[in-house]
């Protein structure tokens, strides 16, 4: 499995995702999940993926061999984000034409999740997730993220402290903690991450990192929260049961 | 969907389950999911139930039934938790023989998860998780607990913060701020909750409550909890761009 999640802010946007992949835990691999398209001053468009690994690399390729055929709608020349999730739909939609049946034959569903968002000079940003049917959702001013893969156990966090108003940094920040629940709670996640931010009006990627084990600022949020989640935990009143 | 959550301390057991259960979101109901066999001085017994209301009341019903003939084996006699866990899931199988080809023709799984847990005279408390093929697992000193349902949005905190050495208002207290999380991010697990605790070679149930939307402590532990967790997370420093 995987985790991704991405904000929409009046800031900008932020996306992070894990690498790890799985097919049983004797076979777990590291392959990165954010794939960056941009034109620098005029678009960022960035994805994430999750499911099946052949079908998300089979998009993303698709994706990148239609950049270079100029007449055919890509990427680098549709005019806004909705066309882009139509565009990423329609590709996904491909494979399973090609692959359905195959993998189906092996009792493998078709699973495929993408986050896509960024901006295209003449609108703002926005964010989309889309299913495997290639049908999409856009996050909203009420529901300002998406998150893919094993995404119940960072939700809470996420549903507590992020609004469209949160600072990019207050964003990436909640990111890492809601990663942090799952990478400790599930095992098909885990490190390296990678974590972009986009400030709004920008058009160009703010900051791209890799988190790996040694990171410091991960590291040191990961030991502070834990540590505060313990004490304001053991700082809650007991229950008094004589009271029920 | 349901969530319930189980510890086996070594200061007794906690039980802690909600009451919703629902076909759609037009048809929420709700249904207590948790029963008591008692025969104080010498066996406490608390079973959990998650999964097809129907299948699960199935269950509770027939072990019921199995009290009234003393000739057969029932949990009142049976000797230990293993036996009384497999008898459970005996009937499980039972259930599963009855229904699961009728159940299957309208496209719907045989899917019931049950969790039994209490103290018979003679040995210490003891926890199991039955599942639907009735087979089932013992909580150890590693992993004292167990959940059944929509258990992903509540792991990370018990993760965090119950071990064996926990004491029962720990582990009450724990109990309901992962069910206060999971309540938050999923519509399909509501109030009231009932909420067990069993202290150690008492052979008797200490407080068996049940905990509606006014209760005082409850929401006192949620709102508490909801600012602590953002001051917590505000507290955190922010990513520092420049060191990545």
């Amino acid at each position: 499995m995987t985790y991704c999640v991405a904000m929409r802010l009046d800031a900008g946007l932020v996306f992070l995702s894990d690498s790890r992949t799985n097919a049983g835990v004797d076979h777990i691999n590291t392959f990165r999940k954010m794939t960056v398209f941009e034109r620098p001053g005029e678009r960022v468009l960035v994805l994430m993926t999750a499911g099946n690994l052949s079908i998300s690399q089979s998009v993303v390729n698709l994706l990148r061999e239609r950049l270079q055929s100029p007449d055919e709608e890509n990427l680098h020349t549709l005019p806004n984000l909705f066309e882009v999730a139509r565009h990423i739909g329609t590709v996904v939609r491909e494979v399973h034409q090609r692959d359905a049946a195959a993998l189906g034959e092996f009792g493998i569903d078709f699973n495929a999740a993408i986050v896509v968002g960024g901006q295209i000079a003449g609108e703002a940003p926005r964010l989309f997730n889309i299913y495997a049917a290639g049908n999409f959702i856009e996050a909203t001013d009420e529901t300002p993220y998406f998150q893919i893969g094993e995404s119940k156990y960072g939700k809470p966090i996420v549903d507590r402290v992020v609004t469209r108003r949160s600072s990019l940094e207050e964003g990436a920040k909640c990111a890492l903690i809601s990663m942090d629940s799952t990478i400790r709670s599930n095992l098909s996640v885990g490190l390296p991450l990678d974590l972009l931010t986009y400030a709004s009006d920008t058009f160009r990627v703010r900051e791209h990192v890799s988190i790996g084990h040694n990171d410091a600022y991960f590291n040191e949020i990961r030991r502070q929260w834990g540590e505060r989640l313990r004490q304001s935990f053991s700082e809650l009143p007991d229950p008094d049961w004589t009271k029920f």
